[in-house]
């Protein structure tokens, strides 16, 4: 993401089909028409309205089974023979649930090889993304190495250079570790007055999945790293674009990982197969993809996406560089914006929330853009350098209301408001906003993006 | 599964394709024919002789580039375009990963729709088990039912019997909890001298996801549950079958949960989308797919699958009933039957470690047929009623081995071998196997299932 695209005033166009109802993904999915959408909507409202007025103690008043025709009515899967198990089959998800996708926000980028989908964080549940649906941030496209040609060579300030085969790397000790990964652009349209439709373009640049592979020390120390002259680390991609990233040998020997493998399996190409580096707690591009040298060295790089990219252009004009950790940072999901509230009455609250510092200690909501604050529940596992999910019970009475989240870090670290934030940093970043996001509900239920002080 | 189906000497099939080579996943992938696989495996020895003897304090001896045509010679990725995001999208694995797939045992059941397809947990990591993986155990074949026509109904002894519609419990306070779920049926045919070729036949009716949805204790209080008579919870599947299943009220009221998510989407088809129970530590078959209809009672119900099937017959020729906690198991992945050590050297060995009663405590190894043991390390995080991955160094001499993993959980409860749950239990059970499990290494690095004492 380069400034150029981020003019004031310029909207990342939301998806022609996001859903429109919240708690409703059953009607936006299957690719139905307006028509047929609105229809639905209307029988939901109405099979709805004896459940109007829910609270907590007792949450759903959902009517008898008299009338219903799901109910009376025999339905197909009921009475006949189901499919069978594949001989050899791969899963994939419901044909009604086809409007869970991934999506590039047009416009972004000048060619679609340079470009980001987004994850559809508002229709995700718990901490792990589905790999299928991990965010993808490219620099000159993704490609898919036959891991039998792909090597990993390991140079510089270290006693032997070496190169490895996937073999070599996959018979070494391996961990397995769940950590988030945030494009440190994340959230970037957010620093100008441009208010992004969705939780999928406002934060969808992140992602959370379980990674299995070789401790970075490790490899490192296999070579004899020279640990007195040796301070940074280059790590450079194998793809076309070459990516290289400076990464400093205390998050080298802390708790970067050599990995393959992404929720159980190898990793997608998209994000990096056979082979990628992760860097918990530092923003995505140091998790270089399609990784194919380890290069130690005595100073940073300054390689091109260093010196022109991912740094902080400050209000006095000067630019900050290197800055990598993804501070603490929460958002809430369900609802957010693009959804609509169909009634009155009881709602499940739910959100993420991570650091790069370590773990989430605390989320706190408000429902009135600020003035009063609630804690959420947090879910287990509560794990350092991921994902933590919270929900929150809300009543809404059909009034406009403000839905904000903060987290709180184990560092004792507080998310700031964008407006603390732009204090700070002015307006003219496109990297690194972790501020509190406002998500906007009228009293006809839309919610929208709005910005808080 | 029936006994029909478990003749002695009956072995099942191996897949065609079945991964020949230890760590070279990338050799049995995309197809290859035997010619090429073969070639490329000479092609490893023969590169890997450099790393022969590997020890764990200089793990990886991999050689400098000279001579490797993968470093020399120039790849389409490094010089290409590549492939760009797509607009709209959900991603798939790497064309190299085509032959990890869920497998049927042909010939296990009579028809596809009433049939088995494993988890190959011989290509897994870490504890998730991708979605799309996750295995599938079917009584009359897996249905992909329209969300806005399932309902969940809740009568029997309850104050106020009611019909959610997937709104309606969307709404709903939710907990996303990691669990495995493993059929009662798995490492049955363990129970007699019969040694199936792979760790995906042995064992890979396992998996282990993130699960999102609502307490059960929370709808049955939601419908002013009658505690004082209700013991009992039947639950009731909404496809063809009709699978019921008798939950005791003190699991319904633990930790069991009505759930959508999985791994931080909806459920896929095959595993009960658009609701499912999950009763976390108890047999699979209680995880009702496809949940319709929860009745509260104040007896077991003795349904057909709990008369019939899912029951251990013991030595004195009575039928054990509503057995269901899944007790303590490991068991090694990598390496695993049928698969085969390249040459000697270090090798890190991997596996899976869980318990219907609680965490992994501890997983203890043995390279020669449990005469000795070491403590393997345990990835964090060790969830209760989760999947522990574990990992252990090993610089194999050459020489044929034995390997075993035993489990301990919290309660102490040790895994018991083959032969000192045969004393209590016979050899004519199907079910709740949760014996060690012995690979024998020969010279030649084949890896085999072998039955030891």
């Amino acid at each position: 993401m380069t400034s150029r695209n981020r003019q004031p005033g310029q909207l990342v166009r939301a998806p022609e089909n996001y859903v429109p109802a919240m708690l409703a993904r059953e009607i936006d999915a299957g690719g139905m028409n307006d028509e047929r959408r609105t229809f639905l909507r209307k029988s939901f409202l109405g099979a709805l309205g004896a459940s109007a007025g829910l609270a907590l103690a007792q949450a759903a008043r959902a009517a008898p089974p008299s009338g219903d025709p799901a109910i009376l009515e025999k339905q197909p899967w009921q009475t006949s023979l189901g499919h069978p198990v594949a001989a050899i089959g791969y899963g994939v998800p419901s044909k009604y649930e086809a409007n869970l996708q991934r999506r590039e926000s047009p416009g972004l980028t000048r060619v679609s090889a340079a470009s980001v989908a987004f994850t559809p964080l508002q229709g995700l549940f718990g901490i792990i993304t589905p790999s299928g649906l991990h965010f993808e941030r490219h620099h000159q496209g993704w490609v898919d190495i036959d891991p039998n040609k792909h090597r990993l060579m390991i140079n510089g300030l270290v006693a032997q250079p070496r190169v490895y085969t996937m073999n070599d790397l996959m018979r070494l000790p391996s961990v397995s570790r769940i950590h988030f990964i945030e494009c440190g652009a994340n959230t970037g349209i957010e620093w100008g007055n441009v208010a992004v439709p969705t939780v999928q373009y406002t934060h969808g640049m992140l992602s959370c999945c379980e990674f299995t592979g070789v401790p970075l020390a490790l490899l490192l120390d296999d070579c004899g790293v020279d640990l007195k002259a040796g301070k940074y680390v280059l790590a450079e991609g194998g793809e076309g674009s070459g990516m290289t990233r400076t990464i400093p040998m205390e998050n080298a020997l802390d708790d970067a990982l050599v990995v393959w493998g992404m929720n159980g399996e190898m990793l997608r190409p998209e994000n990096g197969y056979p082979l990628r580096l992760v860097v918990p707690g530092v923003q995505g591009v140091s998790s270089v993809k399609w990784l194919r040298r380890l290069e130690v060295g005595d100073e940073p790089y300054a390689s091109k996406d260093e010196a022109v990219h991912y740094i902080d252009l400050m209000p006095d004009g000067q630019h900050r560089q290197y800055t990598s950790i993804q501070e603490c940072k929460s958002v809430i999901t369900t609802p957010s914006g693009g959804q609509q509230l169909l009634d009155k009455g009881f709602y499940n609250v739910s959100g993420m929330a991570w650091s790069g510092r370590g773990k989430v200690a605390r989320v706190d909501v408000s429902f009135d853009g600020g003035k009063r604050w609630r804690a959420a529940r947090l879910e287990s596992p509560i794990l350092s350098k991921a994902v933590t999910r919270f929900n929150i019970d809300w009543d809404w009475d059909g009034a406009p209301a403000i839905l904000q989240s903060r987290a709180v870090d184990e560092t004792g670290y507080v998310q700031p408001s964008i407006r603390v934030l732009r204090e700070v940093r002015g307006t003219r970043s496109i990297y690194h906003n972790n501020a509190i996001q406002s998500w906007k509900v009228d009293a006809n239920g839309e919610v929208s993006n709005v910005q808080v002080g």
